[in-house]
């Protein structure tokens, strides 16, 4: 039990790669250290880049709510994480060696793009629903992940990375998102929202992202 | 009975300005002639411009479409308004006396836009379904319309408008667009659609664009 | 001069509906105080569903934006509307005695409609350009009408209004808009942008938005 | 000389991936026949449902046009993908032993959505340029590649492809595509649209479309 919802329980047992992303052996080399330190900055670097695009997706959800409370909450992340978190990520980067002009010059790789215009895509093809499907293996995985790492034995190389998403703070971030996910199924298709052909449908969107998500992974390990 | 769906049936039940809008003074004056040819003629500049508007939503929904079907269906459409429709649409307003630069320098009026951008909005933000529901009431009141006319007494005068919406050919487009409803809605929400919010949500959109159409119509009068 | 920038006072000269919208009845009556309470409270309303669509369309912004710059510009606007502008508009209508209850069960008004979809769908079928061309009447506009009234004699009665919009913190936001669309226009176009086509249909979009501004102070005269 | 305008000529010069694309080795292969037929059945499996999403994207064109010319020649030419080549495409499995079923059953490659969601993503995130710059490389690549092939000595395995390609229609296709893009960079950046910052970046969208290209036909040589 995640704690993020039964959507979200639900959607993650139906993606047939969900145990491939986030027991990945990128995952796997971040939790007893092993993972190189090269590949380690290449993911940081296009993790930089994503952010943007997951911000820009986001900021697409603001357009597409429904009632003020799914505007407020969509607008909290995107303020979060491109006042927050991109500055954050910035700092780390700086820390490890790879300074801003690095950084913006990154060439964005293809498993990049492949994920990140999924999830934009599916958002503008269809409705909020449809939006958040695609966000949250994303959001709720990488909460899943920091979760299992943080209550596992670690090692100390890359703690910072685990005690960012195992930590109380990124954890309240998916409580809250898998909240707005049953809120906003409920406001739509109704208490018995599972019943719906919908509902499978956005499971499948959800299964898509995952899937991007693990050549994302396999993307870490190629530097 | 309209014979094009029971979603349509529904909503048009549920949309206050439904017969604001179909049994709107203009088209009283469409049926007895008296409606004053100055306005007429202002009526189709205007809906020259509300049907490349027309098209681009319709041009939309093929983006939005879930299954080759749901393509196909809204391509014909797309292709029939820009291949027949508009040139059709030049021909008559040829023969009453506007030429093709008159149509083209025609200024959009408020009441045009709000009905247009409404509808494509809705369509942007949301799904299929709601770029169907914003759509509906124009194909198929439009249809109505003319189907009422054509089985009732009419003038002379404006018997050309009249024998093409409630001609044959229009009218199994409106069938066409109303079975399209109806499978739209139960691929996504199952066959008991009409208990899901969704369905009621998809009403308001329905009404909303009802409102506007009224206006349409409004400014029809007001040349 | 405004202030705003030299892309605003462009567009707006060559907007033929600005000064209908800027010296508006509506506008003149905030002034002198003697627009009706009534409509007053009746614009208040519209008002706030028109807040949560603007709202939308700055979300839209930042999933629209190509720079970082951008998207913290389009974010502060959209966490500023929805995190104060929105309470602050609640607390203006508590105070004049329309609960939150009677607020969001307003029925928006065709004209209210027309003028927010007309601004998101220019931004759905365009790029961030075209998006900034339909928010700017509203912004600046709005800008332009505060500080006229702020600096010239004005009754007590809508003093609070004219302090909103005539104050320095929503004229410092009218600067940063401005920059904003400068820098947009330049790194898109290029420091020549007036030269390019682009810049006169921008200016077509905002001309549009301009004249539903105008639609929308009518509204407000008619409770 | 391609022949299919000069904005084509610079962005696929400035395309680093264009020759990794033009000259793959599945291209060679289907060259020298010595592509294994394993690999071109997998190929057209995942081109159907490229080509689904593929006409989304004209179908989008046409909602983001500015002239009834533009919604035209992308109306005609998502109504031949799916009226014609959607059912060629069929014909053509059948005869390969793939029949409707297992061509729907088929699982969307990672390597495909990437492409395709770029595309589309580019397009609702942009306007109708960054559509089309989005869409050239696999319309024109296609031209060219078919062209070269038709021109040179090549195996009878998989002449029926070349024919396609390489032949007078889908020439003439490429030809039409090439001059609306030219039309529609004129109508929106002037006749000197290469000196627009503009047109270099459109040039970055045409070269990432052209990388995930790339990645597609490494993933047809990977069944």
């Amino acid at each position: 039990m995640t704690g993020y919802g039964s959507a979200f329980e639900k959607w993650r047992a139906a993606a047939p790669d969900w145990n491939a992303y986030t027991r990945h052996a990128f995952v796997a080399g971040l939790q007893d250290g092993s993972l190189p330190r090269d590949a380690f900055l290449h993911y940081l670097k296009q993790d930089y880049i994503f952010l943007m695009h997951f911000s820009r997706a986001w900021g697409l959800a603001i357009a597409k709510a429904a009632t003020l409370a799914e505007m407020q909450s969509a607008c909290a992340t995107v303020h979060a994480l491109l006042h927050h978190e991109m500055a954050l990520h910035t700092e780390i980067c700086a820390a490890a060696g790879i300074d801003k002009d690095t950084l913006e010059a990154t060439v964005e790789r293809a498993e990049n793009m492949a994920y990140t215009r999924f999830v934009l895509e599916a958002g503008y093809s269809g409705d909020f629903l449809d939006l958040l499907a695609a966000l949250a293996p994303c959001v709720l995985g990488y909460g899943e992940i920091g979760a299992r790492l943080a209550s596992s034995g670690y090692s100390d190389t890359y703690s910072d990375w685990i005690g960012t998403y195992g930590g109380d703070e990124y954890q309240e971030v998916c409580k809250e998102t898998g909240q707005l996910i049953e809120n906003a199924l409920r406001h739509r298709l109704g208490a018995e929202y599972t019943l719906s052909p919908r509902f499978s449908q956005l499971g499948e969107t959800f299964a898509k992202a995952t899937t991007l998500e693990v050549g994302f992974w396999d993307m870490g390990l190629d530097p």
